[in-house]
């Protein structure tokens, strides 16, 4: 099955937003044996669209179509598919309900009549419910080809793929599933990494892939085989993982899609230990990290986010004299941090970080990119100094990484390198 | 101008990586006015290659295609595109000096005959030079259309689009300038923004775009239009963003492309007041979107993350009775978190929430998307309380903004809604 994905709207156009949203579905499709030979994005007009269709219709065999789809007046996806099957566009009873439905529940905002139009589907389409948005998603089988029309908002989106779209796709039959492991690495470059399994990849079974899937330190690697026997296929997938993982063994933080903070959830629910940080250049990224992940609250106690010096010293117990004789990016306050911010919030591990985020704030001794990270726990205490560079935001997401990478390190008992 | 993008590349459309390159190029060329009307990922093959190069010469007049010039046997950009052009590859001397000489300082690699073929360039091109890597860029100019080859590598593709296709752009010049308008709306549903100003879209004068762009409780408007006088241009949009502004004026944070949190940092620069969180389900996440923005380090002067109750007592001096009798989740817990963060780390505002993020812990009397958000500030406090949904990380982002526009209205002298 040949598929294609058409996003709607300026903003990709306009290089607003990154279209992530392409990459979802590609990925889905992936996974379900559908491949994708063309992404591509055009403008909210009527022409593009119609353009698009017609092209689609001829190459592929599902297009999967998102964006456009909203109350405003800016959306012409409908109007002009509609045009281009040459059907009308009919309110769904169905879709009516719940739209009324949601509205009903937001007491202080009235139903209007642009709501009412969400309702409004192509009269050749079957609906695609959709549980957490007024937009329905529609499916269309015309002359051979199927067509999903999809709401643009990614969790809308992500929802349907998942919900309605893929399983469509299984029903429709005569796809070999793939199946994929997964080894996540942390602290290892990408072509380090390449370098050290070379040999194995250069010798991959046939029809097996392995990709790599990087990160800021980290590389998730995925392999991948389709069979006809599931059994074997996964019995060959594992026996490749397991000639990997042994190779870099002590960067294989799991063998499943999984994030380093999960990991470092599982392993302290199992031990029954506790997590807080005292964080400076991070801002409470790392706290926020934590707490996105669902359950982080049997683990995670607290955070102290201690941009201003002052509260370094009441709340952290840094001693005053230590930030005016070493600065606050040093290894003394990183240390004082974590020490105080676990023995105060009476924490088993407490991660500190104290750094020069940047673009202001550098200097010569220290320049922006300058960051300590420490961690206080059972065993005493560790910190690290890192120098990145002078993007602030990747300099954030940087440091919280490799905290985590500490706190897993110490965790499975690694020295400390 | 009309521009089009052509990635060429399995990542993409196997859902490895997403399409960043295109954004920064659509981005860049809209930042010197030229509209980009498609964007395509297409598979590293002959004929995918062949047809998009065919299309995009019938369509547009500038066609910037990345990937594809790498070293590796299956990049065949460059053969596909002699033949596009009927037109032989030639080695550049130039090129051939540059990638010897990267070989000579990585003293372990040796040089193969594939990275010599990197020299090798299209007859008709002139070579766009890479400095920061061995593939170099080409641009031609074929039947009136210009075309740009680029590398993949995002780093190397963003120094080429900077520091060699923007400039020729900029001296090819006579191209018809957009212009642009933001209005940040943030508390109006979309539907709810459009109705209020639909006589306004629907009288929009001719060639004038207004496009909504909504997030988690916000919406950002773009007005553009085209005019061979850029004046007059800017002036009619200026005419329609007064009309907009006026109609929903207690909803307009910001008349450009910023965010809230930008628009509070300037406020309090301005006033020199200082801002604190304390918070409970945003796990940091307040704190973190407030130091993402270069500069607030003069604003913001810390955070109590506080998620376990000891650490809503201890440091931010919450009455165990307040947690026993009122629940963690209540305006009297919030309200206080809210006063002893401001209190405690001397701030004049202070950010509280608390709440149910999910998705355990919810109950029948609060369930999971219950969230209160208090503010502490120089004239009392505020609080309100929200019913959000079932999505943990939805539920945080609605809090983060919820919070965000609770201390916007104060600032600004809004009476609380």
């Amino acid at each position: 099955m040949k598929a294609e994905i058409i996003t709607i709207g300026d903003e990709i156009l306009l290089g607003q937003i990154v279209d992530t949203n392409s990459a979802f579905i590609a990925n889905e499709l992936f996974q379900n044996n559908v491949s994708v030979n063309t992404i591509s994005s055009i403008a909210d007009t009527r022409e593009a669209l119609l353009e698009a269709l017609k092209r689609a219709s001829m190459r592929s065999d599902l297009v999967i179509i998102t964006g456009g789809l909203g109350p405003t007046n800016d959306d012409v996806t409908k109007k002009t598919a509609a045009e281009f099957f040459h059907v009308d566009l009919i309110r769904s009873p169905e879709v009516f309900q719940h739209v009324e439905n949601i509205f009903l529940k937001r007491k202080n905002q009235p139903m209007l009549s642009v709501n009412l139009a969400q309702a409004d589907i192509l009269e050749n389409s079957e609906v695609l419910f959709n549980d957490v948005g007024t937009a329905p998603g529609m499916w269309v089988s015309h002359n051979g080809v199927n067509y999903a029309f999809l709401p643009g908002v990614p969790f809308e989106m992500r929802f349907l793929i998942k919900e309605r779209v893929i399983p469509k796709i299984r029903e429709m039959g005569s796809y070999v599933s793939l199946s994929n492991r997964y080894i996540l690495t942390v602290g290892i470059g990408e072509s380090f990494l390449a370098k050290s399994i070379e040999d194995i990849e250069n010798n991959l079974p046939e029809d097996m892939q392995l990709a790599y899937l990087p990160a800021i330190n980290q590389v998730l690697l995925r392999l991948s085989a389709r069979g006809e026997n599931k059994e074997d296929t996964i019995a060959a997938l594992e026996k490749v993982e397991a000639e990997i993982v042994k190779r870099v063994e002590k960067h294989v933080v799991a063998q499943k899609d999984i994030s380093i903070e999960s990991v470092i959830l599982n392993i302290c629910l199992e031990r029954g230990k506790t997590i807080v940080t005292a964080e400076s250049c991070t801002g409470g990224s790392i706290a926020s990290r934590l707490t996105s992940v669902p359950g982080y609250s049997a683990v995670f106690l607290g955070s102290v986010v201690a941009y201003d010096n002052a509260v370094k010293t009441s709340f952290l117990g840094v001693p005053v004299e230590h930030i005016k004789k070493y600065g606050a990016v040093s290894d003394e306050v990183v240390t004082a941090m974590a020490v105080g911010g676990r023995s105060r919030m009476n924490a088993d591990y407490c991660l500190a970080t104290s750094g020069i985020a940047g673009p202001g704030g550098g200097s010569q001794e220290k320049p922006v990119g300058t960051v300590w990270v420490a961690l206080a726990g059972p065993n005493g205490t560790k910190s690290k100094v890192f120098h990145f560079h002078n993007d602030r935001l990747i300099n954030i997401e940087r440091s919280v990484q490799q905290a985590f990478y500490m706190l897993w390190k110490e965790l499975v008992g690694q020295s400390h390198g």
